[in-house]
C-alpha cells in the first residue's frame, strides 16, 4: 500500500511542509531510512538526521525550526512519536490477517461457546468452564485452564498458559510463554528439615489493557488474588510472586522480581533485572533505575537506585565516593604520617 | 461445603474457643476475611487483626494470650501456619477435578504403557521408551522425550518440557513451561575466533518430592547428571546449568542462576536473584540474600548477602560506612586543613 | 558400540600409549570414570586425577609429563578438549534417533513445503508463507508463525515458538521455551497517565550457527530487525529487547538482559545476569563479569565487572577498599582525637 505525504497529513491532522506527493510504502528509523519510507523525529539528538535522511517524508515536531532547508517533506505534528504509533496501529491493522474462527486439531471443551468472531488455533486447549470473550484471539498451543475467563479483544499468544480459575480482562496481550496461575512458592518446614506444600487456592485476576511478556511468570494466590490492575505493562521474564499486586499503568522492565505479598503502586516505572523484598509496599508514582534491590517499603514518587536502593542522588555520590576510596586510603596514611612523626 | 469449628477441630486436633457451630465454606487472609471464611495467625506482626477481623474462625497458636475477648471463634493448635496448610489440603483434594485418563488428540509412542490412574492431556507428546508412574499426570501441551521415567504421582503442568533420558522421581511437580534436560552451554573455541558445539550426552536427574517452577530451567550434564536431590523446592526463572548439582531440602527462590558444575549444599535457603559462580561449592545449611553474588565456594552454615557475597553482618556494616562516606572525606579534609596551616 | 583405544587413536589422529586393545563403550568425567569409559584432561588443576581415574582410556595433551606411571592408557593429542568435543558428536550422530518426516497430527500449512530428510513433530505448527530448509528438524509443539524462514538444518527444539515473519539461518538451534519475535516493550505516555501501544512492526533476523538458550526471549524491532550475527551462543533465559544487535560469535550465558536498540559487539563474553542499558554500543571483544550492570557505551576489549560496571581491576580494589571502610573510620576517628586534644 502506497500514502502520500497529503493523504497521511489529512488522517493525521498534520500539515504538509514539501512536496504533499511524496510517496511512502514503509516506516524506517531516521537513520536508517530509504526513499519510499516514513520516519518520525521526536528525540532532539536526533536531529542533524533531518538534513541527511533518505525517507521520503518525516513526521516533526510543530516547533521544529530548521538550521537550513531540509530535502524530504515534513509533516508536522502536536506529538510525531504518539502520531508514528497512531500510523503503526493503522498499518498493522490493514497488514495482520483477519484470523478468525477455529482451526483443528484443538481443544474446545464442550460446555465453552466460542464467539463468532473469536480466533482459537491448532492444538489450543480451552478447559471447561471458560468463558471467552468476543474477538479473542487465543493462538496455537496455548493453554486455558478450567473456569478461566478472557475479556473481549484478549489476544493469548501461542505457547502461553493460563492455569484454571484466573481472570483476565479486556484488550489484554499475553504473550508467548507466559505462565499465569501457577502455584505460589509456599512451603511449611517440618521437624525433619523437609518441606510440606501449603496448597495455593487462590487465583490471578489481571485486569483490562494489561500486556504480559513473553515467559513472565505471575503466580495464583495462597488465599485470595494476586492482582495485576489495568493498563500495567509487563516486559519479558518477569517474576510477580503470590498475592502480589501491581498498580494502575505501572511499567516493569524485564527481568525484575516482585517477592510474595509485596504491594507495587499505580503509575511506577521499573528498571530491568530490579528485585523487590517480600510484604513490602511501594507508593504511586516511583520510580527504580536497573538492578536495584528494594529491602522495604518506600513513599509515593520515590527515585531509587543501588542495592539496597537509595536515592538516585545518593547512589551517585556513593560511587563518586567509592571510586575514590584508594585516594583516601592514601591521604588519611599521610596524616598518620605527619601526626605520628617524632617531632 | 461448609464446616463447622467443631467439626474442623475433631480433624485436626485442635480446641474450639467460642461458637463450635460457627461455620466456615471459604479460605482467607486475616486482613480481608469476611463472615464465612476461616483464617488463621501465625506472625505476631498480625496479631491485632484478631480483634478485627470478620473471620468466622481463626487458627491461633495455643500459647497465643488474648488482650482483650474477640467476636470470632478460635480454634487452638500447636502450629497455626501447618495446621493451615493441612485445612487446604483437604479442600484443595476435595475441589480438584480428578484428572484420570488419555485425552485425545494426544501423542504416546506405542511401546509406553499409560497406568489406568494416569492422566495424559490434549497435545501432550509421550516418546518411545518413557515410563509413566502410576497416578502421574501430565498436562495438555507437556513433552516428555523419548526415554524419559516420571516417578509415581509426578505432576507436569501445561507446556513443560522434559528432554530425553531425564529421570524425575515421585511425587515431583514440574510447572507450566520449565525445561529439563535442554543441553548445557558448553563450546570449545577454535582458532578463527568461532565456537564449536560440545555435545551434551548427560542427563538430569531429579529426585522425589522436588517441585520445579514455571520457566525454570535445569540443564543436562555435558557427561553424567545434573541432579537435584530430594526434597529441593525450585520457584520460577530459575537457571541451574549442566552438572550443577542442588542438594536435599534446598530451597530456591526465583531468578537464581548456577553457573556449571557448582554444588548446592542441603537445607540451604537461596533469595531471589542470587548468582553463583561455576565450579564451587556451597556448604550445607547456607543462607544466601536476595541478589547476592557468590564468586567461591564456602563452608556450611554461611550467612551471606551482597556482590561478592560477604557474611551479612559485614553485608549490613559496610551498607552503612558507604553511606557514610562523604562525612568521612570532609572530615578527612578538614584534618589536613588543620595539619597543613601554617602554625 | 564399542570401541578399542587403537581405532580411537586412528579416528582422530592421537598416539596410543599403554594398551592399544583397552576397550571404552561410555563417556565420563576424569574424577567420576568407571572402567569401559573414556574421560579426557584439559585443566592443569585436574592433573592429580590421572594417577587415580578409573577411566580405561584417558585424553591428554601431546606435552603432558607423568611424574610415575599410571595404569590407564592414554592418548595423546593436540587438544583434549576439542578431541573429546569431536568424539562426543561421533557419538551423539550415532545415538541419536533419525528423526524424519511429519509426525500426526500436526499443521503444516497448506503452501508450505516441507523437504524429504526434514522432520516436524506433533502438534508442531508450520504458518502459511513458511521456508523450511533441507534437514530442518522442528519438535513437538514448536510454533513457527506465519513467514517465517528456517534455514538448513537449523533445530527448532519442543515449544520453542518464532513469531510471523522472523528469519533463521541455518545449523541454529533454538532450544525448548525460546520466545523469537514477539513484541518488543514500546508505548507512548498518554495525558492521563495510561500508555498507547507502539506497533511492533519489525522483525528478529538470526544468523547461521546461532544457539539460543531455553526460555531466552528476542524482542522483534518496532521498525526493522533485531539482529543476532553469525556464530552467537546465547545461554537460558536471556533478554535481548527490540533492535538489539549482537555481534558475531559473541558468548552470552545466562539471565543476561539486554535494553532495547543496543549494540553488543563481535566475539564478547558475558557472563551471567549481566544487565545492559538501552541505546549503547559495546565494543569487540569485551568481557563483562557476572552481574555487571552497564550503563554507557564502552569501547573494544573491555575488561568490566561491578554496577556500574568498572575496569576488573578496579573492582577488585574497591571491594578491598569497601572491606576495610571500619579500619579507615577509626583510623580517621583516631587522628581526630590526636589533633583536637589539647596541647
Amino acid at each position: 500500500m502506497e500514502f502520500s505525504a497529503q493523504q497521511i497529513a489529512s488522517l493525521i491532522g498534520g500539515t504538509v511542509e514539501g512536496n504533499p506527493q511524496a510517496i511512502v510504502n514503509s516506516f524506517a528509523k531516521i537513520e536508517e531510512a530509504t526513499a519510499g519510507s516514513i520516519t518520525f523525529l521526536a528525540n532532539p539528538k536526533y536531529n542533524h538526521y533531518i538534513y541527511s535522511t533518505q525517507a521520503s517524508i518525516v513526521l516533526v515536531g510543530r516547533n521544529l525550526e530548521l538550521e537550513h532547508p531540509v530535502e524530504t517533506t515534513l509533516i508536522r505534528v502536536d506529538d510525531p512519536y504518539a502520531t508514528l504509533a497512531q500510523l503503526l496501529q493503522f498499518a498493522q491493522q490493514a497488514m495482520a490477517p483477519q484470523l478468525q474462527g477455529v482451526e483443528q486439531p484443538s481443544f474446545v471443551a464442550e460446555d465453552v461457546e466460542i464467539p463468532a468472531d473469536a480466533y482459537i488455533g491448532a492444538f489450543a486447549y480451552i478447559g471447561t468452564g471458560c468463558r471467552i470473550g468476543s474477538g479473542v484471539k487465543i493462538y496455537p498451543q496455548a493453554y486455558v485452564g478450567p473456569g478461566v475467563v478472557l475479556g473481549d479483544n484478549t489476544v493469548v499468544y501461542p505457547g502461553a498458559k493460563i492455569y484454571h480459575g484466573c481472570r483476565i480482562g479486556a484488550r489484554c496481550i499475553i504473550h508467548a510463554g507466559a505462565v499465569v496461575g501457577a502455584d505460589g512458592f509456599g512451603f511449611a518446614p517440618t521437624a525433619d528439615g523437609s518441606y510440606s506444600k501449603i496448597p495455593q487456592i487462590g487465583i490471578v485476576e489481571i485486569h483490562d489493557d494489561v500486556e504480559i511478556g513473553a515467559n513472565t511468570t505471575v503466580d495464583r494466590a495462597t488465599m485470595g488474588a494476586t492482582v495485576i490492575e489495568q493498563g500495567a505493562k509487563l516486559d519479558n521474564l518477569i517474576q510477580a510472586a503470590h498475592n502480589t499486586t501491581i498498580g494502575r499503568n505501572t511499567v516493569i522492565a524485564a527481568q525484575v522480581g516482585i517477592a510474595g505479598s509485596t504491594h507495587i503502586g499505580a503509575n511506577c516505572m521499573i528498571g530491568g533485572q530490579v528485585g523487590f523484598a517480600g510484604h513490602i509496599t511501594v507508593g504511586d508514582g516511583s520510580k527504580f533505575g536497573a538492578q536495584s534491590g528494594v529491602p522495604n517499603s518506600v513513599p509515593a514518587q520515590s527515585r531509587l537506585l543501588g542495592t539496597p536502593a537509595v536515592h538516585e542522588r545518593d547512589f551517585a555520590r556513593q560511587v563518586v565516593h567509592v571510586k575514590r576510596l584508594g585516594d583516601l586510603f592514601d591521604r588519611v596514611a599521610k596524616l598518620e604520617k605527619v601526626i605520628n612523626q617524632p617531632q
